[in-house]
């Protein structure tokens, strides 16, 4: 049986998610195949059979596993034969903060820096969803946001300095060689690329270029799904 | 020959280095005796052996190390029979990122809410010194800063998002137990506790509870510094 994972989709097929992008990272690290089954936000009934709300969904023989970290975490396990997704034993444990701070302070600065363009490049059955419930969790509305969008890009570049000075002394967020504190990041630049023509970094950040070398990876997986235009 | 800690001392005997309190930490995870020796902020000369102009220094037998990073990469490296301070082959590539946080977000955040205290607590040979160098690191003068607290703890608050993240879901940033990523981020807040009376966190957040059993390491190792009334 193939491995399914459900994976946000926009219009024109676009496939978004900062999250589902660690999922398909984590696979092909893995080295494992599996199909990609476009969801919409407000296909709600389509998840049910898992008890998530979000995307990513994997569906793994009769495993069902929600929450990019949990699938990143299932798949170390289950598959110990594959390269190591966090490196060494307490590889996970020490992945855990830059994975908090990707989630708690990278999505929600790049979030205000491309939401106007996200909503764009939606279904528009999705597009009331989508503005109800971004301008709940900002107390904006999206068009008050693309207007400060200079502000934000400001700050989402001082809040970068973290991952600056990690990537000035070492190639990877892991180290040597790309793991899942690299895809973890990289699903969220992934997510700003394929969404907003708006490009956040300068050619001369040592993040630009990690960015260009997780695009190469696994012969150019990120690079083949266009940026937006 | 006893291992040599070059160790920042303000007035009344006060260490109150972040820095070199991971150093103090690293040896005593590495069950390794120092000597601290009190160092002064205009006392350069003293250092010149070394070749750094900041601590720590660590001079164990002939060799010297500054630098708390490479200082715990030494020790790691050098003793290999005590408990592991990064946890596994790749730990410290993968503590690189949280040490870099702690540098380039905690330092400058928690330096902003204690700069007037600190300047109070050091000797007064030291006090130009301090003075001038902060206030043109910040841009402000130190009473100016000392005004506008009440904003900086609020952007302390929010800063440590990611680590409050992190401790909900791991009794420690390292994972089940204690290891430099822990040592590199408490550092910072043992010297906001030596340095200042103004308490940083309110108990009911994880990273108050994490501090609280930080300070009991080592048979209360940090809580044997008191802290700043």
């Amino acid at each position: 049986m193939t491995r399914q994972v459900y994976d946000l989709c926009g219009a024109n097929d676009v496939r978004f998610s900062p999250y589902c992008w660690r999922t398909r990272m984590a696979l092909a690290h893995k080295q494992l195949d599996a199909e990609f089954l476009a969801w919409h936000f407000t296909e709600q009934e389509k998840l049910k059979f898992s008890g998530s709300r979000t995307v990513p969904v994997l569906v793994d023989g009769d495993e069902v596993i929600s929450d990019s970290w949990r699938i990143a975490n299932y798949l170390e396990t289950t598959y110990t034969e594959g390269p190591s997704l966090f490196g060494g034993e307490r590889g996970a444990e020490l992945t855990r903060f830059t994975h908090a701070w990707a989630d708690a302070i990278l999505v929600p600065a790049v979030a205000r820096c491309v939401i106007g363009d996200i909503l764009e490049r939606i279904e528009l059955k999705d597009q009331a969803y989508f503005r109800a419930s971004r301008e709940e969790r900002f107390g904006l509305s999206l068009e008050q946001m693309t207007e400060r969008r200079p502000v934000y890009v400001q700050a989402l570049d001082t809040a970068l300095l973290p991952l600056r000075v990690c990537l000035r002394r070492q190639s990877w967020v892991a180290g040597e060689a790309p793991a899942y504190a690299d895809y973890s990041i990289f699903g969220v630049f992934q997510w700003a690329r394929v969404i907003s023509p708006e490009d956040l970094l300068t050619t001369e950040d040592p993040v630009f270029e990690w960015r260009e070398k997780m695009l190469d990876q696994f012969d150019g997986l990120g690079r083949r799904f266009a940026a937006a235009s």
